[in-house]
């Protein structure tokens, strides 16, 4: 049975641009499950109300309904355990754990200094009126003062990667020769710029310019067929 | 049989500060393993020249020469993989290894800024001797330069540990209910400020505080024991 999931999306319903979302899609994938990624904005917040929840993604999989990217991700693993998992035992998934607090704490708030302003380009005009006003609030600035220093701030996120970029150095994927959930929270980060900006975030040289591609080429490239700009 | 290991110390040769020797001996003790950790200090080079390195840890189990602290975590588990994993499967290893670079290329860079010049006075004159010109050339400046703006330091040590903080808060340990190799790496860097400094790293309502508690008390206080100042 096709799994639906609801995902953020643009003005062009096809541009699906969230980094929690791709986690899920190449999550589903990864254990070869069917998916029909229902688009979902962000002011449509009465669609995901059965889920108890306000944010994307959100998984029906016949009776069961999980909202979260992480809660999906141990909920697929165990319902799906006799397909390859995406975590791991408990010390594993503790250190997954790990990176994903620090990609949300660290890695996003670097890329929304190069995107923030690409991503709200990309909204209808309903969806810029939500956006702009509870971002800057957020942030205590202007979406086009926030990403005033651009450079600088690309400078920044490089340098941030280092951590990640030692690991891919040493072996194709952050799980080792195959892909792991560690992979999809990364790479979400990487599939949201390139949903919404043409900013280049690596150098061709970059150990982690071939891990991207690497994940682009997945699943059919099913990351790299999406809307989104050349990388 | 008894694994010698050779581990960094003081003038004091009770007083072990390097933070790669301190996950070496959590890892043994968590393996439940005899160790005779042997004094050895910066200039004692020759006194490894056996193992082919010139830094500790150094590990001889019987016929078996092994050093670098990962590889001997790795050795440590392939080894004695009847007793408690160190590590994980793939996925999760992969994930601690990215736990191992954030730690060493963030965590221990922003902790020097706040204990370099406590070290330091730790040394005996031969290895200050060593010591000083060594860091001075590495970082540019005078020890006392390095560490001069303590206080901004520690306030951005405190919130680089965001994304450990929130893992255990969530869960006892970085390894979910039973401490990994993981929290063994993070808790190495607290080891280390503990036997050089008394400056205090965590206010005792620090998720973090709890966290490194439980570290200190593990295997009849192996660390809690050691030579250094109260935390």
């Amino acid at each position: 049975m096709t799994i639906q999931m609801y995902d953020l999306c643009g003005r062009d319903p096809d541009r699906r641009f969230s980094p929690y979302c791709w986690r899920t899609r190449m999550a589903l994938a990864h254990k070869g499950l069917e998916v029909d990624a229902i688009p979902w904005r962000f002011i449509e917040k009465d669609k995901l109300a059965f889920a108890g929840s306000t944010t994307v993604p959100v998984i029906v999989d016949g009776a069961n309904t999980v909202s979260d990217s992480w809660k999906i991700a141990l909920y697929l693993d165990t319902q799906y355990s006799d397909r390859p998992a995406l975590l791991s035992d408990a010390a594993g998934t503790g250190a997954i754990l790990f990176l994903r607090q620090w990609t949300e704490r660290v890695l996003h708030l670097a890329l929304l200094r190069i995107v923030l302003l690409d991503a709200y380009n990309c909204l209808d005009e309903e969806n810029q009126a939500y956006f702009r006003p509870s971002r800057e609030k957020r942030f205590g600035t202007t979406l086009e003062k926030f990403v005033e220093d651009r450079e600088g701030h690309l400078v920044k996120f490089k340098e941030l990667l280092a951590p990640v970029r030692a690991v891919v150095e040493a072996q194709p994927y952050l799980g080792g020769e195959r892909p792991s959930y560690a992979d999809y929270i990364v790479f979400g980060v990487f599939q949201w710029a390139r949903s919404v900006s043409p900013v280049t975030l690596l150098a061709s040289d970059d150990p982690l310019y071939a891990w991207r591609g690497r994940l682009l080429g997945l699943y059919g490239g099913l990351a790299a067929k999406s809307v989104g700009y050349e990388v």
